[in-house]
């Protein structure tokens, strides 16, 4: 099942994606999922983001080029940081390159979408703590990282964490391709067995950490290939058995 | 007026904090503040965290220990962070250790809370934007910052930010004390004018990157003074014009 949220008619729904259309549900992702009944055409919603979380947790260069590359040991400490929830935009909506600079990076990610509250989980057990998947797009201006190594103000500008187009239920999240394309041209185009430390190892060691809500999202690193866009550049994100996240870079 | 929120026979409300009671509003901090015209008694409450923010944003080394070390020149990229509500707790709530280390840092910080949502605004449409002040405890276990900068595990356990005791809308932020005490003895006592990046630049310069949304808290740095603690030590971080948040560390 594919899990959408959009605008209609100046309302926002939470709802299924179907090739017929949006089937809105009464309530939001986590209250039983009760169809309306009614259907709304493609062609009259904004998609948005597909769930409101708490925490927006990415991990750093986490992809290798080849499975031979994967290191032999894993990092003690993960390079993790968040995004806010103000930077949230769905499939559709424009990024916008902050003043002072011409060009930003996008980094094409498959996200987990958190199903349960979940504290101090085993790799084993992460699996029932997920809802299911979508896709983001990493927006990253890294003029503004401080040289000091701190990322936030360089991932933090609004509209740089697109997501969707909407969350899929039914995945196997090892074994997808998480790709990119520029104006057309793929940039980015790798399975999910590259990652240096795995999904289940992501969120497992976050679990040991914090508070996992519903509704949290773990943006799980960027293949290799990410580049930098400027100004009137549209930018797919595509997992196959998801869909494609589509948003073009305006200043 | 102090604002504080809390629980009472294991309900949640907001309300006015008195030294007669607690006295909550029919709905939350944002929505006119109406008087249920009961009073709870301060024995019988648990203090919570006074605010439910999107976004817990703390800055990096911030104070100076006197006005003549204040830098020339502003830093041009701040060191901000992220915590995540999830590490939110009261004033009285138990601050726990985290497995694999045996003590952990307090930092007692002015906390300033976003009255509406702020995008773009100049220093002086700062104060304008801002619901009060309360006091934060910016806990820190610096033996999980990455090696390349990176502080979010380390600033993330739950039980990290404790809030509170309320937050008092009448004041000057320019003009008060930020002090802190282990176990009674004074760690922290320093004026808020020895702030490197001042509370306005800073709401300031965030507004320019994000939407600040009502509720959003910023912790405005801590002074020098702070120290480890371990296992048993009681922290109580104040403000006079605010109150004392008073936390005590476990294991």
């Amino acid at each position: 099942m594919k899990l959408c949220r959009y605008e209609y008619q100046s309302n926002h729904y939470y709802g299924e994606w179907t090739e017929e259309g949006l089937k809105p549900f009464k309530g939001d992702l986590f209250s039983g999922r009760e169809a309306t009944g009614e259907t709304h055409d493609h062609a009259d919603v904004t998609l948005l983001a597909p769930v409101e979380p708490e925490k927006i947790i990415g991990i750093g260069a986490n992809y290798v080029g080849d499975k031979k590359d994967l290191p032999d040991t894993q990092p003690e400490i993960p390079v993790f940081f968040y995004k806010p929830a103000s930077s949230l935009v769905g499939s559709g909506a424009e990024v916008r390159i902050p003043e002072g600079v011409d060009e930003i990076k996008f980094e094409s990610e498959l996200a987990v979408v958190i199903g349960k509250r979940t504290k101090n989980i085993e790799e084993n057990e992460v699996l029932d703590s997920i809802l299911g998947y979508t896709v983001g797009n990493d927006v990253t201006a890294p003029q503004f990282f401080h040289e000091a190594g701190h990322w936030t103000v360089g991932k933090s500008f609004d509209t740089f964490t697109p997501l969707g187009p909407a969350i899929q239920t039914d995945l196997d999240p090892l074994n997808v391709y998480v790709k990119a394309f520029v104006n057309g041209d793929e940039k980015q185009n790798s399975k999910s067995d590259l990652m240096i430390v795995s999904l289940k190892r992501m969120v497992s060691y976050l679990s040991k950490v914090m508070t996992l809500e519903p509704g949290d999202v773990i943006l799980t690193g960027s293949p290799l290939g990410a580049e930098f866009v400027k100004k009137g550049d549209k930018v797919e994100c595509t997992i196959d058995e998801i869909g494609t996240l589509e948003n073009t870079f305006t200043k």
